[in-house]
């Protein structure tokens, strides 16, 4: 997984520049205590991820980032990963999964490959790339994964078939 | 769907108190530029989102939310929303998509409605329920739909069928 064939830093990538199987990996990002509950007082104001002291008594017994702050510095991390689409990462969807909580000492990077690659039947001026996007913490251990659908424009365009 | 089923609020909510249909409606959140750059600077800094004049020359016309800031957005109405959940709102994960985007003068609310209720096999102390979140704009336009599967306590733990 770690044999990366990551394209040049900064070339805008079209369609037909991405394979099945390319992958892209991030920097880090160091989180801690004051990232979490700064984010989770505006967005996730729950005990868990607001509160050390109260964290203790709940199910996570300490405090945790909230799903959707390790899915923007997820966001965050990508777009400086060498995924340079060609007028920017535009996600059509995704699936989203945190198979376990992310602790304030986290130090996350992102490890992204293509999974599948398909033209659109409707627009031939674009594509739809399905990129499975893993966040692991220093461990090594994952913490997130997002399968989503990225909307890539074509060099060429192409008619039929 | 504006017929809503809302428990009195505050009052913790345990798997047996909710049933499919059950519809939780949130306040509203009114965005603005400022909101859409400041959270796309830290965690999505693409033109179309930190830059209004930059943006005018991508394919959405202008600045536009992120959709990781759309979903935060979406997680703070939803924690107001009387889904006072015992424990808190915890996520397995979801599907998320953006049907439009959101742009600064959007006033955001969401509409959640409980789809499915099914008690885990494994853990019979707790439940997974799936919840559909669609946040609308002031024109009921729906700017995103996520599908979420929640943990949720029992009040009762049941072994066996």
């Amino acid at each position: 997984m770690e044999a990366a064939n990551q394209p040049r830093e900064g070339n805008p990538l079209y369609f037909e520049d991405l394979q099945v199987g390319q992958q892209f990996l991030s920097g880090t990002h160091q989180l801690d205590a004051e990232q979490i509950q700064r984010f989770a007082r505006e967005f996730d104001p729950q005990p868990f991820h607001t509160d050390a002291d109260a964290a203790r008594d709940t199910r996570f017994k300490g405090l945790v980032a909230s799903g959707w702050h390790t899915a923007a510095i997820t966001m965050r991390l990508l777009v400086g990963s060498g995924l340079t689409i060609a007028g920017g990462i535009i996600g059509a969807g995704c699936e989203i999964t945190w198979p376990k909580p992310t602790p304030p000492d986290s130090i996350l990077r992102v490890v992204s490959e293509i999974v599948d690659l398909r033209r659109s039947r409707s627009r031939p001026d674009r594509g739809i790339v399905t990129l499975r996007c893993e966040t692991r913490d220093q461990h090594d251990e994952t913490v997130q994964v997002v399968i989503a659908k990225i909307v890539v424009p074509c060099r060429t365009p192409v008619s039929g078939s």
